[in-house]
């Protein structure tokens, strides 16, 4: 199914789970919607944190149709949206048309569907996929770079691989620079100040065996944690595994 | 002689002229000061034409000393400054103390004199050094990507190279990416929109021989071409080929 069909049959209601794995070889993308008012900060931030916040595309004065996906309507084009209210999270939503502001700058931001689509083609298996689960996301303590009023710590995702396939996996995501490119942390998560395994901030857990390695990527839901310190009025993103699909080939990002 | 100390004799006024060639293997950098309120624009814009406006670091809130220079202060270490009111250039002052406002916002911006150092260090002469001169810059008709009110042509700078040379040339400069990396342009001024090659827009005309070919790259002067139409209110920008000078080597940008 082509991308703008599958744009179609969210906007329709028809598809409102996770999008993994829905759009073969295209680039998904996390999504930040702020007033524009914050947008220098935010713009700045991902600048300086662009291993988890790679941006992709901006979006100015209210548009709404990404320039990468034809037809596109950002305010109804992803599955579930997570509304942000001096940061608390308020509010989970199928379509944003009526919190829509003419002052609102969209971010669209590399997510890691890129590189797991990369690494299922070298033939290694992911196993959430597998088991239909969204990515586990953990808030480390790692500090972001801060920038005006965006300031805290970077959200991680995880995914656990067999030890003989970490360094083909390695390889495989720093292929990718502008999709989170290489992991950040491999093996230890209390090195990176995670707790508890088994009760990930965002998705789902997921069991890591005897013979496998926990690896840990930067994750374009650290805003969302941000956010929490920024308290922005209002702040619109994606629910986490719930992303805007382009027509933008993965391979387009390959270094 | 150390960049702080090139910096001191510059704030002292000891040092008025361009900066070519006096700080050996420091990177130099390209100076825009704007008020807050353009500084998204700015920044976007930026991200926009990465080409021509490379963004080595931003400080926000009025603040002056650069984190890659240490005890550096911008409104005083660059030797000569241009002015902007609505876009017009009223005044080109030696510090700007007295324009300084809380809210501007700092780009530093990457130069062309960091891969000019490593054609010299390969063995290549580079003509306008050789003779003293400020590089020849011109307004193209290669229109930049637009953002907010930032819109209008590129600014490419000129050397001529000796035909055998030219190759080489190219893969030096390709070699420095957050440096305007390779040229935008090989061999004829007229398929980039400029006429007269005696009229340099900035810096100075130099002769091209006839077993040279002029080679043109995206220059960090755009911003000001750009800023003619942009009009804020105030804008600081240096006067070019007199860089901000800092702390960090050229080979630290090599790709």
């Amino acid at each position: 199914m082509d991308a703008s069909k599958i744009r179609e049959r969210i906007r329709n209601g028809e598809h409102q789970g996770t999008t993994s794995g829905i759009a073969g070889d295209k680039v998904q993308a996390n999504l930040v919607v702020l007033p524009r008012k914050y947008a220098f900060d935010f713009l700045l931030f991902a600048m300086r944190n662009k291993k988890a916040v790679p941006i992709l595309e901006v979006l100015e004065d209210g548009r709404y149709e990404s320039l990468h996906a034809k037809g596109s309507d950002i305010r109804t084009d992803v599955p579930k949206y997570n509304i942000y209210r001096y940061g608390d999270l308020i509010e989970t939503v199928d379509e944003v048309k009526s919190y829509w502001q003419d002052d609102f700058v969209t971010f669209l931001i590399g997510c890691s569907f890129t590189f797991e689509q990369a690494i299922m083609d070298s033939g290694i298996d992911i196993k959430h996929i597998r088991e239909g689960r969204n990515v586990a996301m953990y808030k480390t303590d790692i500090p972001a770079e801060p920038a005006g009023a965006f300031h805290g710590r970077a959200v991680v995702s995880m995914r656990p691989f067999k030890k003989e396939h970490v360094d083909d996996v390695i390889a495989i995501t720093e292929q990718f620079p502008d999709m989170h490119g290489g992991p950040v942390h491999v093996g230890n998560p209390g090195e990176i100040g995670i707790a508890n395994m088994e009760d990930p901030d965002y998705g789902d857990a997921i069991d890591i065996a005897e013979d496998e390695v926990p690896v840990f990527w930067a994750c374009g839901v650290t805003p969302q944690n941000v956010a929490l310190n920024a308290k922005p009025d209002i702040m619109i993103t994606h629910l986490p595994g719930h992303m805007f699909i382009t027509d933008i080939n993965n391979e387009e990002y390959k270094a």
